[in-house]
Protein backbone atom coordinates (compact mmCIF):
# COMPACT_ATOMS: atom_id res chain seq x y z
CA UNK A 1 0.00 0.00 0.00
CA UNK A 2 1.27 3.39 -0.95
CA UNK A 3 1.89 6.69 0.85
CA UNK A 4 -1.44 8.47 -0.30
CA UNK A 5 -3.43 4.60 0.10
CA UNK A 6 -2.10 4.74 3.79
CA UNK A 7 -3.27 8.52 4.30
CA UNK A 8 -6.69 7.69 2.60
CA UNK A 9 -7.25 4.62 5.28
CA UNK A 10 -6.20 6.87 8.08
CA UNK A 11 -7.79 10.17 7.21
CA UNK A 12 -10.03 9.80 4.38
CA UNK A 13 -13.68 9.71 5.49
CA UNK A 14 -16.88 8.11 3.38
CA UNK A 15 -20.36 9.12 3.18
CA UNK A 16 -23.30 8.09 1.39
CA UNK A 17 -23.23 8.33 -2.19
CA UNK A 18 -19.90 6.84 -3.06
CA UNK A 19 -18.48 10.44 -1.49
CA UNK A 20 -15.14 10.16 -0.46
CA UNK A 21 -13.79 12.92 1.74
CA UNK A 22 -10.35 14.16 1.99
CA UNK A 23 -11.06 17.34 2.57
CA UNK A 24 -7.96 17.32 5.51
CA UNK A 25 -5.72 16.60 3.52
CA UNK A 26 -6.00 16.88 -0.04
CA UNK A 27 -8.51 19.15 -1.34
CA UNK A 28 -9.61 22.12 1.33
CA UNK A 29 -6.63 22.01 4.11
CA UNK A 30 -3.90 20.56 1.94
CA UNK A 31 -0.75 18.52 3.94
CA UNK A 32 1.71 20.18 2.51
CA UNK A 33 4.19 17.44 2.65
CA UNK A 34 1.88 14.59 1.69
CA UNK A 35 1.21 16.98 -2.06
CA UNK A 36 5.04 17.41 -2.22
CA UNK A 37 5.41 13.03 -2.13
CA UNK A 38 2.44 13.65 -4.92
CA UNK A 39 4.37 15.72 -7.46
CA UNK A 40 7.32 13.50 -6.72
CA UNK A 41 5.55 10.51 -7.64
CA UNK A 42 3.97 12.03 -10.75
CA UNK A 43 7.43 12.92 -11.46
CA UNK A 44 9.20 9.47 -11.18
CA UNK A 45 6.41 7.58 -13.40
CA UNK A 46 6.66 10.53 -16.30
CA UNK A 47 10.60 10.97 -15.89
CA UNK A 48 10.87 9.36 -18.95
CA UNK A 49 8.07 11.76 -21.08
CA UNK A 50 10.54 14.95 -21.68
CA UNK A 51 7.34 17.07 -19.83
CA UNK A 52 7.27 20.81 -20.90
CA UNK A 53 4.34 22.06 -19.34
CA UNK A 54 1.78 20.56 -16.09
CA UNK A 55 -1.75 21.27 -16.93
CA UNK A 56 -4.70 21.13 -14.54
CA UNK A 57 -8.09 22.54 -13.49
CA UNK A 58 -8.94 24.73 -10.98
CA UNK A 59 -9.38 24.82 -8.13
CA UNK A 60 -8.06 21.66 -5.99
CA UNK A 61 -5.50 20.21 -8.96
CA UNK A 62 -3.21 23.72 -8.49
CA UNK A 63 -1.58 22.32 -5.54
CA UNK A 64 -0.55 19.16 -7.02
CA UNK A 65 0.23 20.20 -10.42
CA UNK A 66 2.18 22.92 -9.12
CA UNK A 67 4.44 20.44 -6.84
CA UNK A 68 4.56 18.42 -9.79
CA UNK A 69 5.53 21.02 -11.77
CA UNK A 70 8.52 22.14 -9.62
CA UNK A 71 9.72 18.29 -9.71
CA UNK A 72 10.25 18.74 -13.67
CA UNK A 73 11.00 22.06 -13.67
CA UNK A 74 8.20 23.58 -15.95
CA UNK A 75 5.78 25.93 -16.14
CA UNK A 76 2.51 25.08 -14.63
CA UNK A 77 -0.79 26.00 -16.44
CA UNK A 78 -4.38 25.81 -14.58
CA UNK A 79 -7.87 26.01 -16.58
CA UNK A 80 -10.12 28.51 -15.38
CA UNK A 81 -13.81 28.23 -15.06
CA UNK A 82 -15.46 30.93 -15.97
CA UNK A 83 -14.71 33.69 -18.40
CA UNK A 84 -12.71 36.56 -16.58
CA UNK A 85 -12.41 40.25 -18.07
CA UNK A 86 -8.37 39.46 -17.38
CA UNK A 87 -8.12 36.91 -20.15
CA UNK A 88 -7.79 38.11 -24.06
CA UNK A 89 -10.61 36.46 -26.15
CA UNK A 90 -8.05 34.05 -28.05
CA UNK A 91 -8.54 30.80 -26.08
CA UNK A 92 -8.92 27.15 -26.36
CA UNK A 93 -12.61 25.86 -23.99
CA UNK A 94 -14.16 22.87 -23.36
CA UNK A 95 -17.25 22.23 -21.37
CA UNK A 96 -16.88 20.08 -18.42
CA UNK A 97 -19.76 18.75 -15.97
CA UNK A 98 -18.71 18.43 -12.28
CA UNK A 99 -20.05 15.13 -10.52
CA UNK A 100 -19.33 17.07 -7.24
CA UNK A 101 -20.93 20.03 -7.98
CA UNK A 102 -23.80 19.18 -10.26
CA UNK A 103 -23.26 21.72 -12.73
CA UNK A 104 -21.47 22.36 -16.12
CA UNK A 105 -18.51 24.72 -16.81
CA UNK A 106 -16.93 26.03 -19.43
CA UNK A 107 -13.49 25.79 -19.46
CA UNK A 108 -10.72 27.68 -20.73
CA UNK A 109 -6.84 27.99 -21.30
CA UNK A 110 -5.42 30.99 -22.81
CA UNK A 111 -3.74 29.65 -27.13
CA UNK A 112 -0.63 31.95 -24.86
CA UNK A 113 0.02 29.34 -23.01
CA UNK A 114 -0.33 25.55 -25.19
CA UNK A 115 1.51 25.14 -28.55
CA UNK A 116 2.65 22.14 -30.80
CA UNK A 117 6.05 21.57 -29.07
CA UNK A 118 4.10 20.69 -25.89
CA UNK A 119 4.31 17.48 -23.59
CA UNK A 120 1.88 18.25 -21.25
CA UNK A 121 1.31 16.36 -18.56
CA UNK A 122 -2.62 16.73 -17.29
CA UNK A 123 -2.94 16.09 -13.60
CA UNK A 124 -5.94 16.49 -11.25
CA UNK A 125 -6.44 15.41 -7.41
CA UNK A 126 -9.62 13.41 -8.42
CA UNK A 127 -11.50 10.68 -11.38
CA UNK A 128 -14.72 9.73 -11.30
CA UNK A 129 -16.34 9.84 -14.72
CA UNK A 130 -13.63 11.63 -16.67
CA UNK A 131 -15.24 14.85 -17.74
CA UNK A 132 -13.30 17.60 -16.24
CA UNK A 133 -9.96 14.84 -17.78
CA UNK A 134 -11.70 14.79 -21.35
CA UNK A 135 -11.89 18.49 -21.31
CA UNK A 136 -8.29 19.14 -20.38
CA UNK A 137 -7.29 16.18 -22.93
CA UNK A 138 -9.23 18.24 -25.64
CA UNK A 139 -7.52 21.60 -24.89
CA UNK A 140 -4.35 20.23 -25.07
CA UNK A 141 -5.38 18.14 -28.32
CA UNK A 142 -6.73 21.04 -29.90
CA UNK A 143 -3.14 23.52 -29.37
CA UNK A 144 -1.78 20.33 -31.43
CA UNK A 145 0.16 19.71 -27.97
CA UNK A 146 0.89 16.21 -26.61
CA UNK A 147 -0.32 14.39 -23.63
CA UNK A 148 2.39 12.81 -22.66
CA UNK A 149 0.43 11.36 -19.42
CA UNK A 150 -2.23 11.59 -17.23
CA UNK A 151 -1.72 11.86 -13.05
CA UNK A 152 -4.28 11.70 -10.51
CA UNK A 153 -4.11 11.50 -7.00
CA UNK A 154 -7.54 9.65 -6.14
CA UNK A 155 -9.29 7.12 -8.85
CA UNK A 156 -12.58 5.97 -8.64
CA UNK A 157 -12.51 2.73 -10.13
CA UNK A 158 -15.95 1.62 -9.62
CA UNK A 159 -17.05 4.38 -12.51
CA UNK A 160 -16.07 4.49 -15.79
CA UNK A 161 -14.05 7.34 -15.92
CA UNK A 162 -10.37 5.84 -15.83
CA UNK A 163 -11.56 2.78 -18.08
CA UNK A 164 -12.62 5.00 -21.10
CA UNK A 165 -9.24 7.22 -20.91
CA UNK A 166 -7.61 4.35 -20.70
CA UNK A 167 -9.30 2.56 -23.62
CA UNK A 168 -8.25 5.79 -25.65
CA UNK A 169 -4.65 4.82 -25.10
CA UNK A 170 -3.60 7.25 -22.61
CA UNK A 171 -0.92 6.22 -19.95
CA UNK A 172 -3.06 7.43 -16.85
CA UNK A 173 -1.49 6.94 -13.53
CA UNK A 174 -3.56 7.03 -10.05
CA UNK A 175 -1.93 6.57 -7.15
CA UNK A 176 -4.45 5.43 -5.04
CA UNK A 177 -8.03 3.55 -7.61
CA UNK A 178 -10.64 2.97 -4.76
CA UNK A 179 -12.69 0.00 -5.69
CA UNK A 180 -15.35 0.01 -3.28
CA UNK A 181 -16.10 1.86 -0.56
CA UNK A 182 -18.74 1.65 2.49
CA UNK A 183 -20.38 4.63 4.43
CA UNK A 184 -21.67 1.73 7.12
CA UNK A 185 -18.21 0.75 8.13
CA UNK A 186 -15.69 3.27 6.38
CA UNK A 187 -14.29 0.25 4.52
CA UNK A 188 -12.40 1.29 1.61
CA UNK A 189 -10.55 -1.14 -1.12
CA UNK A 190 -8.24 -0.38 -3.45
CA UNK A 191 -7.41 -2.09 -6.92
CA UNK A 192 -3.95 -3.71 -6.45
CA UNK A 193 -0.95 -2.20 -8.30
CA UNK A 194 2.03 -2.64 -9.12
CA UNK A 195 4.09 0.53 -9.20
CA UNK B 1 13.45 47.15 -7.30
CA UNK B 2 13.04 43.43 -6.13
CA UNK B 3 12.18 40.17 -8.28
CA UNK B 4 8.62 40.42 -8.62
CA UNK B 5 8.30 44.28 -9.35
CA UNK B 6 11.07 43.52 -11.84
CA UNK B 7 8.94 40.51 -13.35
CA UNK B 8 6.23 43.13 -13.61
CA UNK B 9 8.02 44.82 -15.52
CA UNK B 10 9.17 42.63 -18.24
CA UNK B 11 5.86 39.95 -18.82
CA UNK B 12 3.17 42.08 -17.25
CA UNK B 13 0.67 43.67 -19.82
CA UNK B 14 -1.22 46.56 -18.45
CA UNK B 15 -4.82 47.28 -20.31
CA UNK B 16 -7.30 49.71 -20.41
CA UNK B 17 -9.53 49.76 -16.95
CA UNK B 18 -6.62 49.44 -14.50
CA UNK B 19 -6.08 45.65 -15.60
CA UNK B 20 -2.66 44.55 -14.79
CA UNK B 21 -2.27 41.51 -16.82
CA UNK B 22 0.01 38.48 -15.45
CA UNK B 23 -1.19 35.50 -16.53
CA UNK B 24 2.09 34.36 -17.93
CA UNK B 25 3.43 33.80 -14.36
CA UNK B 26 0.86 34.52 -12.23
CA UNK B 27 -2.28 33.26 -12.26
CA UNK B 28 -3.05 31.38 -15.52
CA UNK B 29 0.60 29.86 -16.45
CA UNK B 30 2.77 30.17 -13.18
CA UNK B 31 6.38 30.25 -13.08
CA UNK B 32 6.92 27.80 -10.58
CA UNK B 33 10.09 29.02 -9.58
CA UNK B 34 8.84 32.74 -9.28
CA UNK B 35 5.47 31.37 -6.67
CA UNK B 36 8.73 29.64 -4.78
CA UNK B 37 10.68 33.06 -4.35
CA UNK B 38 7.48 34.57 -3.69
CA UNK B 39 6.60 32.20 -0.97
CA UNK B 40 10.51 32.35 0.67
CA UNK B 41 9.57 36.02 0.86
CA UNK B 42 6.41 35.95 3.04
CA UNK B 43 8.39 33.46 5.37
CA UNK B 44 11.15 35.87 5.85
CA UNK B 45 8.71 38.76 5.84
CA UNK B 46 7.00 36.88 8.81
CA UNK B 47 9.30 34.60 9.74
CA UNK B 48 8.84 35.58 13.60
CA UNK B 49 4.63 35.31 13.63
CA UNK B 50 4.60 31.21 14.62
CA UNK B 51 2.42 30.77 11.74
CA UNK B 52 0.62 27.58 12.51
CA UNK B 53 -1.71 27.64 9.60
CA UNK B 54 -1.77 29.79 5.64
CA UNK B 55 -5.08 30.65 4.42
CA UNK B 56 -5.92 31.92 0.79
CA UNK B 57 -9.13 31.65 -1.10
CA UNK B 58 -9.41 29.72 -4.46
CA UNK B 59 -8.01 29.69 -7.34
CA UNK B 60 -4.67 31.67 -8.13
CA UNK B 61 -3.47 31.90 -3.94
CA UNK B 62 -3.60 28.62 -3.91
CA UNK B 63 -0.01 27.91 -5.55
CA UNK B 64 1.36 31.21 -3.78
CA UNK B 65 0.01 29.67 -0.19
CA UNK B 66 0.77 26.23 -0.90
CA UNK B 67 4.77 27.53 -1.31
CA UNK B 68 4.47 30.26 1.60
CA UNK B 69 3.11 26.89 3.63
CA UNK B 70 5.82 24.92 2.59
CA UNK B 71 8.57 27.06 3.57
CA UNK B 72 6.84 27.74 7.28
CA UNK B 73 5.80 23.38 7.56
CA UNK B 74 2.52 24.09 8.19
CA UNK B 75 -1.13 23.00 6.26
CA UNK B 76 -2.85 25.40 3.80
CA UNK B 77 -6.12 25.72 3.82
CA UNK B 78 -8.26 27.30 0.98
CA UNK B 79 -11.22 28.97 1.60
CA UNK B 80 -13.81 27.23 -1.38
CA UNK B 81 -16.42 29.84 -3.44
CA UNK B 82 -19.46 27.64 -3.01
CA UNK B 83 -21.18 25.26 -1.43
CA UNK B 84 -20.22 21.41 -2.37
CA UNK B 85 -22.25 18.28 -1.35
CA UNK B 86 -18.28 17.25 0.03
CA UNK B 87 -18.48 19.54 2.41
CA UNK B 88 -20.15 19.37 6.63
CA UNK B 89 -22.26 21.84 6.86
CA UNK B 90 -20.80 23.10 10.06
CA UNK B 91 -18.42 26.06 8.09
CA UNK B 92 -17.47 29.98 8.15
CA UNK B 93 -18.67 31.93 5.74
CA UNK B 94 -18.06 35.59 4.15
CA UNK B 95 -19.39 37.07 0.91
CA UNK B 96 -16.76 38.23 -1.29
CA UNK B 97 -17.45 40.28 -4.22
CA UNK B 98 -14.86 40.01 -7.07
CA UNK B 99 -13.21 43.29 -8.86
CA UNK B 100 -12.08 40.91 -11.53
CA UNK B 101 -15.37 38.85 -12.17
CA UNK B 102 -18.12 41.56 -10.88
CA UNK B 103 -20.32 39.20 -8.97
CA UNK B 104 -20.55 37.95 -5.31
CA UNK B 105 -19.38 34.41 -3.57
CA UNK B 106 -19.92 33.16 -0.79
CA UNK B 107 -16.55 31.67 0.20
CA UNK B 108 -16.77 29.17 3.00
CA UNK B 109 -13.82 26.99 4.84
CA UNK B 110 -14.52 24.14 7.21
CA UNK B 111 -14.55 24.96 11.06
CA UNK B 112 -12.81 21.93 11.60
CA UNK B 113 -9.26 23.66 10.12
CA UNK B 114 -9.07 26.85 11.71
CA UNK B 115 -8.92 26.64 15.55
CA UNK B 116 -8.52 29.77 18.31
CA UNK B 117 -4.90 28.27 18.82
CA UNK B 118 -3.85 29.26 15.12
CA UNK B 119 -1.43 32.21 13.78
CA UNK B 120 -2.58 32.44 10.36
CA UNK B 121 -1.08 33.80 7.53
CA UNK B 122 -3.43 34.90 5.42
CA UNK B 123 -2.15 35.25 1.44
CA UNK B 124 -2.98 36.05 -1.97
CA UNK B 125 -1.77 37.21 -5.28
CA UNK B 126 -3.97 40.00 -5.97
CA UNK B 127 -5.28 43.19 -3.80
CA UNK B 128 -7.36 45.77 -5.19
CA UNK B 129 -10.51 46.75 -2.85
CA UNK B 130 -9.77 44.13 -0.44
CA UNK B 131 -13.36 42.27 -0.49
CA UNK B 132 -11.54 39.09 -1.00
CA UNK B 133 -8.95 39.67 2.42
CA UNK B 134 -11.90 41.42 4.38
CA UNK B 135 -13.73 37.71 4.16
CA UNK B 136 -10.68 35.94 4.93
CA UNK B 137 -10.37 38.01 8.02
CA UNK B 138 -13.59 37.77 9.16
CA UNK B 139 -13.51 33.98 8.63
CA UNK B 140 -10.25 33.85 10.59
CA UNK B 141 -11.57 35.66 13.23
CA UNK B 142 -15.12 33.89 13.52
CA UNK B 143 -12.80 31.14 14.18
CA UNK B 144 -11.42 32.87 17.43
CA UNK B 145 -7.80 32.51 15.14
CA UNK B 146 -5.15 35.22 15.28
CA UNK B 147 -4.15 36.98 11.96
CA UNK B 148 -0.73 36.82 12.26
CA UNK B 149 -0.13 38.33 9.17
CA UNK B 150 -1.52 39.07 5.56
CA UNK B 151 0.61 38.38 2.75
CA UNK B 152 -0.12 39.73 -0.65
CA UNK B 153 2.34 39.29 -4.45
CA UNK B 154 0.45 42.50 -6.34
CA UNK B 155 -1.34 45.22 -4.41
CA UNK B 156 -2.97 47.71 -6.36
CA UNK B 157 -2.12 50.49 -4.47
CA UNK B 158 -4.53 53.24 -5.63
CA UNK B 159 -7.22 51.60 -4.68
CA UNK B 160 -8.43 51.25 -1.60
CA UNK B 161 -8.24 48.29 -0.24
CA UNK B 162 -4.97 47.92 1.00
CA UNK B 163 -4.71 51.30 3.28
CA UNK B 164 -8.05 50.43 4.82
CA UNK B 165 -6.62 46.73 6.28
CA UNK B 166 -3.61 48.28 7.57
CA UNK B 167 -5.67 51.03 9.14
CA UNK B 168 -7.28 48.24 10.97
CA UNK B 169 -3.88 47.34 12.54
CA UNK B 170 -2.87 44.20 10.30
CA UNK B 171 0.31 43.61 8.73
CA UNK B 172 -0.19 43.67 5.20
CA UNK B 173 3.16 43.13 3.10
CA UNK B 174 2.57 43.53 -0.76
CA UNK B 175 5.99 42.27 -2.69
CA UNK B 176 4.65 44.90 -5.25
CA UNK B 177 2.91 47.78 -4.44
CA UNK B 178 1.64 49.49 -7.91
CA UNK B 179 1.06 53.51 -7.54
CA UNK B 180 -0.22 54.00 -11.14
CA UNK B 181 0.03 52.21 -14.83
CA UNK B 182 -0.84 53.58 -18.43
CA UNK B 183 -2.70 51.40 -20.60
CA UNK B 184 -1.32 53.80 -23.39
CA UNK B 185 2.62 53.53 -23.53
CA UNK B 186 3.19 50.08 -20.46
CA UNK B 187 4.26 52.21 -18.00
CA UNK B 188 3.79 50.86 -14.34
CA UNK B 189 4.90 52.65 -11.59
CA UNK B 190 5.40 50.73 -8.19
CA UNK B 191 5.55 52.37 -4.28
CA UNK B 192 8.74 52.45 -3.00
CA UNK B 193 9.16 50.31 -0.29
CA UNK B 194 12.20 49.28 2.39
CA UNK B 195 12.42 45.47 2.27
Amino acid sequence: MNFLEQRILKDGIVKEGNVLKVDSFLNHQMDVALIDEIGKEFHRRFSDKEITKVLTIEASGIAIAYAAARCFGVPMVFAKKAKSINIDGDMYTAEVESFTHKNKNKVIVSKKFLSPEDKVLIVDDFLANGCALQGLISITEAAGAEVAGIGIAIEKGFQYGGRSIRNLGYQLESLAIVESMDSENGNVVFRAQDK
